[in-house]
């Protein structure tokens, strides 16, 4: 299996409502990611999107965005893994350079919420014959975890507050965050509206539209493309039990733990050598487990972490260092390949004023549906 | 990149309407393909499947049928590709096992289309803003294509008849066909009710419930799963622009050149080592223009094929040997694994009465939309 290497990034600014189209949106990023390695072609493209079946009417996206990109011809595939989709795009990118078959491999991720209603589509993550019916939401599944978390751990009102507090702080600097102007305290958590209790307004990633791209190559032919290429030093995969209902401790998130371990085996690393985490914070319950799966707090200690500023960008373990799915955005399709971008930025030294300083390796996790399927990266320099 | 092998398969008979549920389908044939090779784990489970989004209201599809297959914990991803889902499937597990990275990997089909209406669903593989709102079809885009190979090469109304008539026959050998009871002449093509002029109902393959699944390997490990393995000799995927309107030579189907080009190249094979092919016959005329775009017959010349027996199983090229998504079925994310079973069942002299002597060397083709996503499998003993 060969290394691969990140050569080319391209995203568009997350918006509430954006007033272009789905394939207007993945185009441009994928010409962007293309033109910042100096190429006119790949050899596959693989597309990442959950929604646009219902929301859009779409179901041959791969393709149609490849056309609209200048592209027909090329090797065009959807990836999906429900809200994990950009992180299911990569991982495919990834196998297709590391096969030796794929020369350059282009990720693309586009999702476009705000037409249509996107929650139905995305309780369709969850079990539509056993858990929807009951009227089960992933907000929903959250806010169970949420309430089990706060109760067993004892863990006060405003614990979890900070990861919200730390997401909205970051996205300052970055741009192309949909929240870059909106700073919020953890008093401004409590008092945001209860969506599910315990779960507020302010805990939740907002419904958004944006795309992102990362074309991957092998590493040992990267310096023809990129001036600046980072390592991608593990991609693994892994699932728990469908429901969480079936899971012998809700609160571990096995598929988490493993897919973790799988990489640090992968990459020959552990915790310790981790330099920042971009995390799926879509609820900041499941950035607080997260942390925990991926072995940088016991169990129960998670939310300390951000309680005590070990989030932040100068703490002990620095998580959506430029805004995180909740102050950047979720626009689930290309969540993951804002994340890539993003620790390009920090790796090779360009996140401005939310820069990691010294950081040199990176922990990328996206999550499908409830803890269902975890997807983890591990990017260095 | 190293070889892969084929170290198992599993399928379901086809039915217009199958009582069990997606899950259970999909559990069964995953189950079964592990049986086949003596395994009771995989490193990766990838999933096909077009339709469950709108019809089983069911999008985190690739865990969940893992789990139901007692396999949670496994890395687990849905690829897609429109009517071509099955390929697209097939095609990332190869890149898995091709990578070094993965041993084994299951590629699983599953369709249920007797659930609500699948005709709109399906229509989503066109164009969503450019074509479906004229309402556009997958069946109206290839009567188009019909009426303009009938015209310009003055094809006798009968003449792409015998496709039908072929696939029927060679379905009585297979008891996994939904139409294996069901024998067709030319003259019955051509009484059945017109669909959109000039396809007739006994021209198109039908809406139908299946499912099947593949077992890859490493192709220097294959024996330790299976006493009959076969070798993916190639694996390639291409697009055309993505509405047929663009195209200068409608007709051409550039992405089935293409693609048979690139599969041919790596296979270091032509079409004249190919001893059948299973084709994507889901419209008469599609059978024949694939067969020209693969190089067995000039511009305008693949309906003679049909009509001059060549394509029977003891003809030139024989096509559907197991009745095709014809008289098989085309329960469509199932459908090239369906097809692969049938490729693995040839090259191992157990296709019975079906068999075509000698066969070695197969071609598998499956197409996404109007031609637009095409992905060649080259199979061989």
């Amino acid at each position: 299996m060969r290394e691969v290497a990140v050569v080319g990034t391209s995203q568009l600014p997350v918006e509430m409502t954006s007033d272009r189209s789905l394939r207007a949106m993945g185009a441009d990023v994928a010409r962007g990611a293309m033109e910042a390695a100096g190429v006119d072609r790949v050899d596959a493209f693989y597309l990442g999107n959950m929604l646009s079946d219902e929301l859009q009417g779409q179901k041959h996206l791969a393709s149609l965005i490849a056309d609209e990109a200048g592209l027909a011809g090329v090797e065009a595939l959807e990836v999906r893994a429900a809200t994990a989709t950009g992180a299911a795009c990569l991982r495919v990118a990834h196998l297709a350079v590391a096969s030796g078959e794929v020369e350059l491999a282009l990720a693309v991720g586009v999702e476009k919420m705000s037409q249509g209603v996107a929650t139905p589509a995305l309780a369709k993550a969850l079990d539509a014959e056993y858990e929807v019916p009951d009227g089960a939401t992933l907000i929903r599944r959250n806010a169970e975890m949420m309430q089990l978390y706060l109760e067993r751990y004892d863990v006060p009102e405003d614990g979890l507050s900070h990861f919200s507090v730390n997401a909205h702080r970051n996205a300052r600097h970055n741009p192309n965050a949909v929240f870059r102007t909106k700073q919020i305290t953890a008093q401004d958590v409590l008092a945001s509206r209860v969506i599910y209790p315990p779960i507020r307004l302010f805990d939740c990633s907002p419904i958004c539209d944006g795309a992102a791209a990362v074309l991957l190559a092998p590493a040992e032919h990267a310096h023809r493309y990129s001036e600046a290429p980072v390592r991608v030093l593990a991609s693994a995969v892994a699932t728990d039990r469908f429901r969480v209902v079936d899971r012998s401790e809700p609160l571990r998130l096995d598929a988490a733990r493993l897919s973790a371990q799988r990489a640090y085996e992968q990459a020959g690393l552990g915790p310790q050598d981790i330099d920042f985490f971009e995390v799926h914070d879509a609820f900041s319950i499941m950035a607080c487990l997260l942390l925990e799966a991926a072995g940088f707090a016991e169990a129960g200690a998670g939310w300390r972490l951000a309680q005590e500023g070990e989030i932040g960008i100068e703490g002990r373990i620095p998580i959506a260092t430029l805004g995180g799915l909740k102050a950047r955005g979720h626009p689930i399709g290309a969540t993951a390949l804002y994340q890539t971008g993003e620790i390009v930025q920090q790796l090779t030294g360009r996140a401005g004023a939310a820069q990691v300083d010294g950081a040199r390796t990176a922990l990328l996790q996206s999550v499908g549906g409830a803890a269902t399927t975890l997807i983890t990266h591990i990017i260095a320099v």
